[in-house]
């Protein structure tokens, strides 16, 4: 298996990109496509031992810098390492491609050049963002305003699939984020939606209301990507906020060391660090990662393992398959 | 200024719902109309020194009791102690009435008698709910899903009177919640709002993101009752959850006093003990206050001191008299 990366992309590329690309490629036991310009990556290469790995350069002088309006460059930056690095995937030449950032740039490259899965219009973004809830995958997070009900289903299908799959949770449950738990209860769409979940075949459990949120009570939880935004933004600055009370009611009270430990922990635990998860795009046809921009080497050499591994898992195949199972057993449209 | 109160709602009806409202009267200068089954309030303002006061007391033998569907129930108590004591403000005889509990029978009763203030549809619930910022008004946090632009206005309106006149802020900015600080973000319905908005005369200040909301970005902060329920809700489950954490974090590190005292103040920042704030209930044609159903003596006294307020700075005339203004500047329909 080859997985392309680009060398560019990031707060500490190129350095820490090819150190982490070296060291994930030997611990995972992969090749490599390392894409940027060749001087600048042989020059990396140097300085890492990589006897006996199996490396592959693609050259290119563009890539995409932080800032850069990513849709509007890429037009102007035909040859962006990202850009390439993806397009790797659909010439068959590498399984699946990261990048470290700019995160536009990432999703803008894999909508462009690999579209996203059969039916499903814009990227979706999901994750397990709330610490306190490790087992709730919350979706959408993305820009998804204004959803219909048959992308709500698309939401909780793929929702489903990652529990299963990713998270390893056997039969997930999925719940609808509503203004109260009794069916009936919610705004147009949600009553809606609710109805095509009832005879959607899914672990649908009914609604549950936003103090369930960060109490685990079911494993997908699924709202329009206004609702969702709102929420996983407004669960950062509330952790934010409350870390910094927290800094304060502590101080001289514990030893500065516990209290940044504790502050460290709440803000891991509210303020998620990428809605992408570090997990794999969902809704797109291939598998793209995106590390964290502020990643250095072993977070990188970490992507790797997770990309082998949604290639493993067949994440792309199974989302197609169940997208299209759920519309088939529902009659909707786009079932292929 | 005589204030009517139900004898008979709330955890600690009568005893607590008597006393308070005697010292209330006492320290607030006002007359009381107590409502509920006569001799059961003569014996408890027989317990109570009342020397002096200006008590009226008006019989009933019917009242609600916690977990009536409060509308159901109205139609067969026609006698309810609550009602009475809305309908005294209705006939005169009352400035304002104070219930404690039930909830939905309190917003049920003011509804039925006083109706909601020309214009406005369904009750509009809006309180500074977030502790970290407690001069940030978020409106809506009812049950008005599918809100439309018109009565994103409307709530608009309502929070940027109740900001300055009893916040005392002088000019409250205004801010529209999105997914995205730009013009142009947002779904349909907040795209639209946006545009109303601008023209309004409002101190408008464009869209705040989720993580502004505990930030104070804005005075005002305005949703669909969706949203808004989404959202405080959730607050008060995360909230719950990171005082849960932060309580075994520091189990042994501090002292069990100074622990409790930590996670007191964490819950009140984060759990609306009532999302009608103890003040009076807005869009409502008239006077009602709502004190938590867990309100002793102390709190009930406080709340006769809420009621006169909201009389004094005749609240409910300047609700109508800026909702009327703001519609005429658009030309919107209900300007009365």
């Amino acid at each position: 298996m080859r997985i392309a990366i680009d060398a560019m992309g990031g707060d500490y590329a190129p350095s820490e990109i090819i150190k982490g690309a070296v060291s994930g490629a030997r611990e995972y036991g992969i090749g490599l496509l390392l894409v940027g310009p060749q001087p600048i990556i042989e020059k990396e290469l140097a300085r890492n031992d990589h006897r006996g790995l199996d490396i592959e350069i693609e050259h290119t002088d563009e890539y995409l810098i932080e800032g850069e309006q990513a849709a509007y460059t890429l037009r102007q930056k035909r040859h962006a390492s990202i850009l390439l690095a993806v397009k790797a995937i659909k010439e068959g030449r590498a399984a699946a491609a990261i990048g470290v950032g700019p995160t536009g740039g990432v999703f803008a490259s894999a909508l462009q050049v690999l579209g996203t899965l059969e039916g499903i219009s814009r990227p979706v973004v999901g994750s397990p963002v709330i610490g306190f809830a490790s087992s709730t995958f919350l979706v959408d997070l993305g820009g998804n305003v204004d959803s219909r009900p048959d992308q709500l289903l698309d939401f909780a299908v793929i929702g489903t699939v990652y529990a299963r799959k990713w998270m390893n949770i056997p039969e997930p449950t999925v719940a609808l984020l509503s203004n109260g738990k009794e069916e009936g209860k919610g705004n147009d769409m949600v009553k809606q939606t609710y109805a095509l979940f009832k005879k959607s075949g899914l672990n649908f459990i009914g609604n549950v209301e936003g103090n369930d949120l960060a109490m685990g009570k079911a494993n997908v939880i699924v709202c329009d990507g206004f609702v969702g935004n709102c929420l996983v933004k407004f669960c950062e600055g509330l952790g934010t906020q409350i870390a910094h009370w927290m800094t304060g009611e502590l101080k001289g009270k514990l030893a500065e060391d516990e209290i940044q430990r504790m502050t460290g922990t709440l803000l891991r635990y509210t303020v998620p660090a990428d809605t992408s998860g570090g997990g794999p795009l969902l809704a797109v046809n291939g598998v793209v990662c995106k590390a964290h921009g502020r990643s250095k080497a072993p977070e990188v050499a970490l992507t790797f393992g997770t990309a082998k591994r949604a290639v493993e898992l067949d994440m792309v195949g199974t989302f197609k398959a169940e997208l299209a199972a759920a519309r088939a057993r529902l009659n909707l449209p786009g079932t292929g």
